[in-house]
């Protein structure tokens, strides 16, 4: 015997999700039946909304839900210094530290040829057209310790030297091998605090 | 910044789920604003089909789209005996097997004082009703080897033996595989406990 059809159903749709083996997939889907109706069409509401109203910002490709997101459209912050990061959680995970006052730029991704992902796959073009287009004194490049976000900087470096700002990459006073995303928030500050120009 | 709402809700919804932290629910709210509009539409379609379909076997009380389950319709199962398990994870744990072609039937819980469960808060009588109404000639107790485990078997014990039925319990003792020297002090107490002459 096998979990009858719909239960089966949202086993899969659970084991698609990153971290989710066969054995959480099950036990999740078993405690939504147990959920009262009204949580599950919460939840299942919960999911469409995020899906429909979280887009990107078109300047920073921060999610948002409008077109210019938070940060971009505060004008409390130093808009000529420009934070890369690789994913919108590496963003959250420096605002958590509320060390850096100025924009970001979320690349969507990291270079890493054995995904196929090259330069023109993640957003390095729209960085350059926003240094281009703004009064940019500062990119701090804030990428993952992992050989993609080392391979990213180093190819970024490369590209933003002609224009003549200062290029600074946070400190590696993050543990080599981590993820930013888990870093705890001192750890994070410092490396902001203590990054280098190169 | 916090993320953005229609996102920190969904995050909050995958909290709720067992075993998911925060840092898990965000990974999965951000896979999913990844995800295609398509998917998350099933997904979210998976979550209320499964919630809506779903019940209960009238009988046996595991988890089926109709009053009956397809294990208490099916006429090849011997209907004299009853596995008895706390939960429709562990039915289908023992399905795969194909060692047992009896017949189940599903506390949905285990006796727990510390949890506020008691007797009367699983299917006991139900299952006390079963074994009035039909003619059952074994019942085995296949219940967690653990302390919720044990207090429900050995009260089940109590409740059954005035029945005249044959009761057993699944064997404790080694895994298959397992290395006695590695094995545990309880388990290997059970093990002794419970050998059998050859």
């Amino acid at each position: 015997m096998e979990y009858t059809k719909p239960l089966a159903k949202l086993i899969e749709y659970f084991q698609k999700l990153p971290s989710i083996g066969p054995k959480t997939a099950t036990r999740l889907a078993l405690y939504v039946i147990k959920m009262s109706e009204n949580e599950v069409a919460n939840f299942s509401n919960a999911l469409l909304e995020a899906k429909q109203k979280v887009s990107y910002c078109k300047t920073c490709f921060n999610m948002s839900c409008s077109d210019t997101c938070e940060i971009c459209s505060d004008n409390s912050r130093n808009k000529s210094i420009i934070c890369v990061v690789g994913e919108t959680k590496d963003l959250i995970a420096i605002e958590k530290t509320n060390e850096y006052k100025g924009l970001y730029h979320v690349l969507q991704g990291l270079i890493s040829p054995i995904d196929g992902i090259g330069p023109d796959d993640i957003r390095i073009k729209e960085l350059l057209y926003r240094i281009n287009q703004n009064d940019i004194k500062e990119v701090i490049l804030a990428l993952n310790p992992s050989v993609e976000g080392e391979a990213t900087s180093l190819y970024l470096h490369k590209l933003l030297k002609p224009f003549e700002i200062k290029i600074s990459r946070i400190a590696f006073g993050l543990p080599v091998g981590c993820e930013l995303e888990y870093a705890d928030e001192i750890t994070l500050a410092k490396a902001i605090e203590g990054r280098v120009i190169i």
